[in-house]
């Protein structure tokens, strides 16, 4: 680290006390700007933490253990040029480094003359902790092709097979400025300010070449991703997630997570990559917490109280479908826990990661609250969708929420390590 | 504690079991139940701790060091009837009392018989603390006399002076349905899941007295409540509050914040209690983002990366606004930092305990964010009309901000002690 001294007294840094290389503000600059200022240097009090790992044949932020908070963008690409999408994702990695490694964006000061450029970093992470934040970036099938067919990048032919719009569900309400998107950034971290802070400063460096199309923030992570972690609880009340895929689970992240080579031929620059879906889902929680505990127990299968299925046991005894009480099965038929079981669904997972949110009232009196879900897949075609339709035409939950929202991307493998990759680089290789 | 054993296994937990004395989903209710389950029964590992105590001289949240997130609600009474406001505002005292403590709201289960009504408590902070989980109340303007001067609840007399609908300032752009209110809850903890559970439970318990008129989530405290705590930033990167009334400055405290016997012989009901003023700031985070640095300090008034007056020193050096710069002050006369300073404002104080707040997008590639401002101040009239006043008419920030929601309650004294005696009662005697 080098920064000047004396900095209690205004500080008037000169061009040669940093070594960036560039104006800010343009995305070149933020691409090739070096590391300057950690987050903690304005504060020797705060936290530190060395944060999650940038760098993998994976990206971060999907079996990373699930982090307490979320902010979530899509982004529209506003630029038609192809050499200005690479530019971003360079940037974009670069910046996405620097912040998961607790760091600001760039340098913060001028580069010029003193103060004369706007800081590269808006700031308002100085002195928090890197609260293992990971960035997770995803490609929509609209920067493909979009509505009119057009292959607006030249990447139509390595558009990945299962990367299109899902389809029309029961009960679907879809609000089209809460869905789609070219791009996607998936912020987690166990500080809100830090997660708001990294999109914020992904979408500035995004300035001219993609705005942001939606975003959505979450707190309550709904689902635990390791085994090291305890249930949480969605806004139903009840434990969620206590069946899924945790990161321990290597053979099934392979099976079910993890685009393998031989996938989708047209789509090898996938390989190491997966599917994100995020369904933005509404519940009516004011009718839902006027059901009885019975009514809601029934719809959930689970007990509410101890999340054991009502089969018997604990949250972790695994359910018997098959187990009669007086008046059918102890776990009926609609059940959630039934129809989302993998029993239900010829034996196939996804790997869960959503955050329950609140956003504000409905103007109705109410609540505007639900869960954002997200979740990760291999393929969306042979485990998302039969899943979906299975649940969106039996499940007894549908009386309580709404859909309102969805999203599909393609996640690309992760960044090797620090040089001259940047995320998504195989999609534009060769 | 009395929690039925053998609890893994489906519980049927008899009436005999609890304690509870009236049916679920009545206002009576919910003021009468005994408290029976804490957030920890359902999950041996979870975090413990005692919690802020809720009763006391005034009311919590308001000199409690600031929790990190917010949910802030504000009702509009549906009912007409005195004696139903009357057992709401029990109905409140004893939930809030009760989670505040860590526990569930009521009973979780059945009175009449197993899984027939629905749980007390929605469930979803069951394995969580307390998080230092505040609760505040407070009343409107509107409660005491409605839009048509009507006098709904026989208060319209004790209505203090200085509760009435803030002044319209220079900027404001303000949307009704994010202004006003009836009765407001302010719940802060340092995990936004209990926040939002305690804001829906008390919404829960107000159902068909009072309907959510507008909610708010904040994350990252804006300011600080105490010699405790580190500044926190707000969203345009500064540090903010550094000079804010602190809770270990009892005689500041007493002279602008808790409202004093003889303050206003109408409302003696409101002595030791305060003003909450809230407004709705939304930040044009991306014009912010293009600024130089010498412009956002200059703006300010304040060195970004330290929070030192631009008269120098460190963040607590106390800013010398006759310091004179080579062409002008070194603190502008515009700066927001002189403009919000007690030596412009007759030497008022208020006490700000806001949050930031980042609400999706704005539909037009951006990010929809700013600052949840809330101040606590014994007198309105005095102290936060003629700062706000001074501020919008000449505040360089406001360039960079829009004032889009605001409201003032009266904040009732707090409950003295567990018993018969509810939030805001005094306004109800005699």
């Amino acid at each position: 680290m080098s920064h000047p001294a004396g900095s209690s007294q205004r500080h008037r840094w000169s061009r040669r006390q940093f070594l960036s290389v560039a104006g800010a503000g343009t995305i070149a600059a933020a691409g090739a700007v070096t590391l300057e200022l950690s987050r903690h240097d304005g504060d020797a009090a705060a936290p530190r933490d060395r944060g999650v790992p940038f760098y993998g044949a994976h990206q971060a932020g999907i079996v990373t253990p699930a982090q307490d908070r979320l902010h979530f963008a899509a982004l529209d690409v506003t630029s038609d040029r192809r050499d200005e999408l690479i530019d971003l994702l360079r940037a974009w990695t670069s910046a996405a480094a620097q912040m998961t490694g607790g760091h600001q964006v760039g340098t913060f000061g001028a580069t010029d003359g003193p103060y004369l450029a706007p800081p590269e970093d808006t700031g308002e992470a100085l002195g928090l902790s890197a609260a293992n934040l990971t960035i997770t970036f995803g490609f929509g099938p609209s920067l493909f092709l979009d509505g009119d067919g057009n292959d607006r990048f030249g990447l139509a032919a390595k558009r990945p097979r299962a990367l299109r719009d899902l389809p029309h569900f029961p009960g679907d309400n879809l609000d089209a400025a809460r869905s789609g998107g070219d791009l996607c950034i998936q912020a987690c971290a166990d500080d809100p300010q830090v997660a708001v802070h990294a999109v914020r400063n992904l979408a500035r460096v995004a300035f001219g070449v993609a705005g942001v199309r939606w975003s959505q923030l979450g707190f309550g992570r709904t689902s635990s991703t390791s085994t090291t972690q305890t249930t949480p609880r969605n806004l139903m009340g009840f434990k969620d997630g206590t069946a899924n895929l945790k990161a321990e689970g290597t053979a099934l992240l392979d099976q079910f997570v993890w685009v393998a080579s031989g996938d989708d031929p047209a789509a090898a620059w996938l390989t190491g990559g997966t599917y994100l879906v995020a369904r933005r889902i509404k519940m009516h929680i004011e009718t839902w917490d006027r059901t009885s505990l019975a009514e809601q127990e029934a719809v959930i299968g689970r007990d509410k109280r101890l999340g054991a299925p009502l089969s018997g046991g604990d949250e972790l005894t695994a359910a018997d479908f098959d187990a009669a009480g007086s008046d059918g099965p102890l776990i009926p038929e609609s059940a959630h826990v039934r129809l989302a079981h993998p029993t239900s669904n010829g034996g196939s997972h996804i790997l869960r990661r959503g955050y329950n949110f609140a956003d504000g009232s409905d103007g109705l009196g109410h609540l505007a609250a639900g869960l954002f879900f997200i979740a990760f897949t291999r393929d969306p075609d042979q485990h998302f969708i039969p899943l979906q339709t299975n649940l969106a035409r039996n499940d007894a939950l549908n009386e309580y929420i709404q859909h309102t929202g969805s999203a599909l991307f393609a996640v690309p493998p992760g960044v090797p390590a620090a040089g001259d990759r940047f995320v998504g680089d195989t999609l534009f290789a060769g």
